[in-house]
């Protein structure tokens, strides 16, 4: 695919300084572009990288007289290179049909634009729709639904019931749907409480390598629209999580917590139970939150704290065996000026 | 199924208050249950929402008046609920046979009345007992054993000569017996030391999704009876866990550590190598255990405290700053009267 | 096999003390050793156990004298005993071909000294090397290689055109070449960034089971030379890990964050993206690095500190709620010393 400078600008919405005719066939990185592609700097930051690249335009966020590149001047450089890569990269799907390999039950649903790899596993009455990829080696149980246009990579396992909206994403190793962790004890014994509820998950989301979401032990564990799952994640029994948020990898959230939208999760932060997070909340890497936080706040560190005082601790913390010195220095001080005192009184 | 609430009351050993005849077909939560159900109350917190349910019956903790449904009494409503809930959920085995599309080696055995669905591959001298159930894609590896009544979910692997006890439950994606991670520096490159060992684990386990567990370095990795796990849980080489341990999620065990029986690891724990975790031990999300917990305590942290201790550190933690301020400014008035002093005995 | 202690003292450069005939046919550690087994104690701290075994010879690190053992000293006993074993345990490598319900495409180049086992699945242009063991279930992606004598075990799945170099082990479940976690902000929604570049595995790396290295946004996430991973880690995109790293479990490295060679990271690290941990580094368990970390230090704790000084930090932590206490004491103190002085001003 060949794109004029021009139409691109049309498309993301951008303003063109320079040749808007040149020919674009692709996008990449400032050293990794060349001729024929266009290149980004996402920030200011970037912006004097430029002068090395081979690319023959580049989006930038905003006019820059030193550069001879035709430029694409936009309010988001990275989104916009995003919209362009996705175009520049998208493929059309063409149906593949059902592989020989692949065992579908008898009364399973499977649309005939449907892409089935070899070695997939299809259970009783469960539901396939228009134009889904299934990779090999996927298990799709009894009565799950998935909806049109996902993609399911290899090893992915949907346990029965589970229910997959539209144009979802599912990487590779990700289990949905095995039982919730509930159990009580008898005296030292466990006993299983049943999971009879079910995953669902809505329009649009992604969900990266090897994720765990746990069925629900009544009702349902919810994903809503749009959010996205980096790899390793742990998602508890009737959890729910907003609109739009982000789960960083090696997240854990335990049961029953509901996330708002737009919430942000980084990297290994761990969630308790029955706890709840509004919308737009930022919570830093490694944090465990054991309580309700309100919405629009960034918070960091176990316990948590809001953002900037986290930091301010963090700072004092590495120096407690200073502050323990300082302690020590100054009961001696005080201690000094008592028995001069006291030696005061006794000489009056 | 349906069930008079008298002889659930006989089952689980309740007490019945108001009508034992009426008939029960299901459980569900307070919110969620439709007449012929029966709801619970798993604490008296819970209580005052039995007032909207819909439910026919309710289990609860103790006597209540204010409530017009047939009340079911016992000492732990949520184990009464699990049990229930077992006796409406359990589906009868049914011995489904070899699948046309499984692998099974020529010199495995495979009871007749084991169920083993499409893709599962068995090898070589492998074991399976009777009313055994293998999910598709499973890879049982050459001389494992699984016992009677098991069942593994799609995706798990067995590595070779591994053990399984009765009863024992594996959910998708669960690798029990890759090696252990053991190598030796030799300058800057890392030799592998082989590992020899296997897995065992012991009747009555249920283990989550993605979880690892390492064969032994020699001898055997042990998981006892009755020991549960959540998801994505990291099991080192030769690690022991005693009886009807409960290991929640995201938990690491470093190699050749050992738990008492009964122990409790919250959500993202992780301990190093080579310690002994007393029985009854519980250990709070996110703790880092670096040395011997005696049996009999509660302990959080990293380094791990006392629980109340950890609260007390916590919550000084969190006001580092204005200690550090307090400090600095004590210093100051201890230097003002320290010069004071010098200044009167100078007068003097 | 059977070999004499000479011959195992030649291959591994040390030192007989005793009879060097004695005919040795495994090794075992020293309690479950047996006649014919060489054991080994790894550091002094073993010798005195060896009085028990049952071994008929004993690597050891110096001469001891209360042993009736033929001995093997060696400077590093770990490291003997990690090659004798594997010589007692190397299995000769027999092509296997490719079995009858292994799925391969026309395109693909299998050598034909290759074991693909059953229920493989081997896409298009992919190339597999000489004496390659791809074991049940493993999915490589179209046009992916893999260098020969590599070792992949079930459930493996790589992505379309990821490199894999000779002689790499990759454990149970782990995903090679996922989506880098790319999102941009468009208002609320999450528009993904396409992630068109690979994973490059180079030779003699082992990675554990149930692990995710995502393929990169442009380029490629490289793994060097020898690193070793365990279980459950998270590597993200465009991340590079040097020469013999080693990396224990449920680590997680964040985009494009660079490791030099030889660097450890100890179970549940996290680092954040965009840094560079120098050759030689060892991070301790659970710490949450931020920013660079200089080569040839050990650092531990987030914020992370130099490894003597988080030791001092965390014993002053322990004890915050008395330094509290102490605190308010010397303020009262001193506020009873400032009160005196008053005092003696007015009278005088």
């Amino acid at each position: 695919m060949k794109r004029s400078l021009e139409s691109l600008a049309r498309e993301v919405g951008g303003k063109v300084i320079g040749d808007g005719s040149v020919v674009i066939s692709g996008l990449a990185g400032i050293e990794g572009a060349q001729e024929g592609d266009i290149t980004f700097a996402s920030t200011e930051r970037f912006i004097p990288l430029l002068k090395g690249t081979k690319a023959s335009a580049a989006i930038v966020p905003q006019e820059i007289t030193d550069v001879s590149l035709p430029l694409l001047i936009v309010k988001n450089p990275l989104l916009a290179a995003a919209k362009i890569l996705a175009a520049f990269t998208r493929q059309p799907y063409v149906a593949g049909g059902v592989s020989a390999t692949a065992w579908v039950s008898p009364s399973a649903k499977v649309s005939k634009d449907a892409t089935i790899h070899p070695f997939v596993s299809i259970g009783d009455e469960a539901e396939i729709g228009s134009r889904v990829t299934i990779y090999p080696f996927v298990s799709i149980g009894p009565q799950a639904a998935i909806g049109e246009d996902t993609v399911i990579y290899p090893h992915v396992t949907i346990y029965p019931r589970c229910i997959l909206g539209k144009r979802v994403i599912i990487h590779a190793g990700t289990v949905i749907g095995a039982d919730g962790f509930g159990f009580v004890k008898d005296g030292e014994a466990n006993v299983r409480i049943p999971q009879v509820g079910i995953v669902e998950i809505e329009d649009d989301v992604e969900i990266g390598a090897n994720c765990c979401l746990d069925r629900a032990t009544f009702g349902k564990t919810l994903v809503k629209k749009g959010v996205k799952f980096d790899n390793l994640v742990q998602i508890g029994h009737n959890v729910q999580i907003g609109e739009n948020s982000i789960i960083v990898a090696q997240v854990g959230i335990s049961g029953s917590t509901k996330l708002g939208k737009n919430v942000t999760l980084a990297g290994q932060v761990g969630l308790v139970d029955h706890i709840e997070i509004g919308d737009n909340v930022m919570i830093g890497a490694q944090s465990g939150i054991a309580k309700n936080v309100p919405p629009n706040q960034i918070v960091l560190g176990t316990p948590h704290l809001p953002y900037r005082q986290f930091l301010k601790v963090a700072a004092v913390w590495s120096r407690l065996p200073e502050i323990r010195k300082e302690l020590d220095l100054l009961r001696k001080r005080v201690a000094a000026l008592e028995k001069k005192k006291a030696t005061e009184k006794e000489e009056e």
